[in-house]
């Protein structure tokens, strides 16, 4: 999501500094940025140092807080790892916005895991209860935005986003990003492992998730604001998988019970409404599932290589 | 509010283990478990230290997790401490409940500050807003209790008291326990500054906490749920200080302003039911506010010397 944000941002003539200390499993990859690495300034320094972190942005205009670790099951496993990256990185980046001379604005990335369990469609009025340690840690961190909003006039904007799958997404682990995962499997022709199925996800083109982005560091009735930014489709995991199988041309899939000890994860269909994104930010989702399905298949069809 | 538990776990006959480092400033006086002392197992270790916490509540049925830091101001000032102690505390409370093999029960004390502000009277169901870190953290930390519930079956409460006066708490600092610090003021025949004054506040009296909390360790209905455990009562800032100045027969008080860098505190009115507190918790609060400070006077009249 960062490197396809620093590509938009290259091309709209910005000036882009990257942030981003590589850990192992996180996503990040310097191929990513293959085609803007000569026009932007990358760090690898990590944002959990904020010392760093104030030198880096304290003069900037415009800050995507997006690093962090994404894996529910690892935040289970690695809980103090989590509240490290989560938590203490994004007061890191607070405390720096608030020192900034530029009045910067914080788009944060949030995640639709912090609401968990819902039985409706819900808007982000809803109370959260997060199914995981890195959902109430991406809660937690979003809340400490609003409550230095609140102290220090800062502007800040949360975009809790769904399910986002395309390009460039890391490839290598199971537990981030359900769609990539499978894609890999099938372009491997290997079997996909479907637990349960019937689950309806709202899954959201990368391309749309960055014009999200974009929108909310313009738009001024954003600041202050939080948004589930999400497709408003829902497809169930089984037919997803049907697609991805049909697409690549290649693997097979099976249907299992889910397992006992993931139980805890699953949250049923996640119906979460876009409305007030769509008039907050003038933004609407614009890629059809398919079609990025599609262009998924076609990018790590050459590509998977640097992925794996 | 840990001191006065004790003492009535004591009386009710329970083996009690006391976990407290006794760090500076956050309230915890020997002087306040003067009468029990002898019948209770008391450790200076630090619930931050989660293998100490492990070996000590590994044997237990009951965990009272009363321990963190429970200044606003101080959050904000510190927030890297505030995390240590109510995030990280909790987190390390959590692995020694789930390690436990007793099966034991976790009551959580969360807090009304969790909510933020409000425009009209709201329960446990409307969604968490915290105006400081301390606010977050403790939300974040409750949460916490319920992603362990859900993922490793163990039975926990969290309490979200509201603002708790009366006899054992701390009197050095002016930013935890407004009423007992004015009572400290009035007792010294000093001049209580109120800011604002017309807010208004739920006052609950350390006996009903107390009560409240200890039904929570029994009640089966009580399990994995939250409660705002308040008095219902809502009293006005300046009508509280005017009854403390009356029954301290001592002190006076001005009215000020409310101070810019104190504003991101102030929620306004607190405007809380206790409906689902008595009715899941079989509780009612039974102290009158001006017979609560009527005794809480009383009390500190005669012991203040042990406080300051």
């Amino acid at each position: 999501m960062g490197s396809s944000l620093v590509e938009a941002l290259v091309d709209l003539n910005a000036h882009v500094t990257i942030i981003d200390p590589l850990i192992e499993g996180l996503g990040g990859n310097l191929f990513n940025i293959r085609r803007v690495s000569e026009m932007v300034k990358v760090t690898h320094k990590d944002v959990r140092d904020a010392e760093a972190t104030h030198r880096l942005i304290g003069q900037s205009d415009l800050i995507f807080h997006f690093a962090g670790q994404g894996s529910h099951s690892r935040s289970m496993d690695s809980p103090e790892f989590d509240i490290d990256l989560n938590i203490r990185s994004t007061l890191g980046v607070l405390e720096a916005v608030r020192k900034a001379k530029t009045n910067p604005r914080m788009i944060y990335a949030g995640t639709r895991g912090q609401i968990g369990q819902v039985t409706r469609e819900v808007d982000e009025s809803y109370p959260e209860l997060p199914t995981s340690i890195y959902g109430v840690n991406k809660s937690a961190a979003e809340k400490y935005c609003f409550v230095y909003a609140r102290h220090y006039a800062i502007q800040v904007v949360s975009m809790r986003f769904t399910n986002v799958f395309g390009p460039r997404h890391q490839m290598k682990r199971p537990d981030q990003g359900v769609l990539n995962w499978f894609i890999r499997l099938a372009l491997e022709n290997k079997t996909l492992e479907v637990w349960g199925g019937k689950q309806k996800r709202d899954f959201l083109y990368i391309d749309d998730a960055t014009d999200a982005s974009l929108k909310a560091g313009i738009e001024n009735r954003a600041v202050g604001e939080c948004f589930y930014v999400c497709s408003g489709r829902r497809i169930s995991l089984i037919s997803a998988v049907r697609l991805i199988v049909k697409t690549a041309g290649a693997g097979r899939y099976i249907v299992k019970r889910y397992p006992e000890k993931e139980k805890g994860y699953e949250v049923g269909d996640v119906l979460l409404s876009n409305k007030k994104a769509r008039r907050y930010l003038g933004w609407r989702p614009s890629i059809e599932f398919d079609e990025g399905i599609r262009r998924t298949v076609q990018f790590y069809r050459t590509n998977l290589r640097f992925y794996v």
